[in-house]
């Protein structure tokens, strides 16, 4: 465990809101969320890309080995939409999958609406980072970020990256007792 | 949304079928039951082939490309057997996979059967198709489209095909409201 | 089905014990489950080896196309930790994954901890073997055992294995009807 500080990159994946028509509220939604729901300091780098296979690749890549992110959380892109590539542009740039993720964040939404199941989130690992695809709607990043986050302390440690300690009433970082 | 009619394409994946050794009852059961469900128009091709990895493929390819399939269902292959490689020859012709639907059909069978970790059923999308793989038995099929379907006409939406309606005593088709 | 008898693999996957600085407590735990849930009669080959991606390969490998096992379960290695390659050694060296093994191991594991969606485990199968990726800690592998052994007899059925018993104190081994 080290004494740095959380790093979080966060990108929106949108080509209207990369074209300026729209203005982007799920990367601001995450922002805030993470404000709401750490105790422990953490810095915020944002990037917002066109759903581009190549650009979502790249902005991925330079927040973790440029940015020193320990932690990527996408959103948008990951419906079965032509331009939807979000998933296949995150599992290109990572080495290994965390298929515990999509599942979990795929069963949350369900207890909402049967179409989630339609959403192809993945998460992955990018060297010493962990990358997280979330959906596009403010909501529902809320919704999967209360019971999703609650793994996401511990796996950063595993990672050998800093302790992060979240607010009990918005959601409880849970760690293992060593057996 | 387009004004075209539904085409569904189903392929039965049958060693025994194929060579006419054994009627396939999967294929029927398939089209039996979207004739019970669906109360908007659609077209069914049917094609039978036998568990051999091109074959399933180019059945695939050749519903999508040719027929201009919206939705490919198949049935058989799924299993553990040495011969079954249905999941293998869809995701090959496939560009994107679509992880929930795997997941959801195995969800619901687990209700019926601890076996139904067993299945290795996949779903994934070619151009603006999208390809599942059902169960080989017909009973098994209409527990999981009694359940699956209710996420499908929107997933078609979403694709930019017809708008497919059912009847809400077989399964409601669920649309999200826009947030 | 065949008049031979169960043959399965069990891997130990990692750097301490494989050093000797650290005595495997979860091989042994694999082979006692066995040996409280088994009534019919089996043989277990063991490997010890550290977190390398080729030695698990090597390992998984040489216990089904040399020794001939029917069934492999590695222990350790499934973590997002930096070392931990279990899953990715895995997959390398078979041919067709079982997806339904991975989901459900976390499945089961969630019941006990929310931190079950890092555990990165995978089922596969290379030729006529089930390849099981199991957690490292001994109180996992039970609980999770306890379950899914349900399907695995049935599963070894269809790979033309021998026939599998259980004590249903256990575990009860399921086989679905003929429908």
């Amino acid at each position: 465990m080290s004494e740095e500080i959380l790093k979080v990159g966060v990108v929106t994946v949108s080509d209207r809101a990369s074209r300026g028509e729209y203005e982007d509220k799920s990367g601001p939604a995450i922002e805030a969320w993470l404000k709401r729901a750490l105790v422990t300091p953490f810095e915020v780098e944002s990037r917002l890309v066109a759903d581009e296979f190549d650009e979502i690749g790249a902005a991925i890549t330079e927040l973790v080995d440029v940015a020193s992110a320990h932690l990527v959380l996408t959103t948008g892109g990951t419906g079965p939409a032509r331009r939807d590539v979000t998933p296949e542009a995150t599992l290109a740039v990572c080495d290994r999958e965390m298929p515990g993720f999509g599942e979990r964040m795929r069963q949350i939404s369900l207890q909402y609406v049967p179409t989630a199941i339609l959403s192809r989130q993945v998460g992955a690992l990018r060297g010493q980072s962990l990358v997280v695809n979330l959906p596009g709607s403010p909501r529902s990043i809320a919704e999967i970020l209360d019971e999703l986050f609650a793994s996401i302390p511990y796996c950063i440690e595993l990672m050998e990256g800093p302790v992060v300690d979240t607010d009990p009433d918005v959601v409880v970082a849970f760690r293992p007792k060593k057996k």
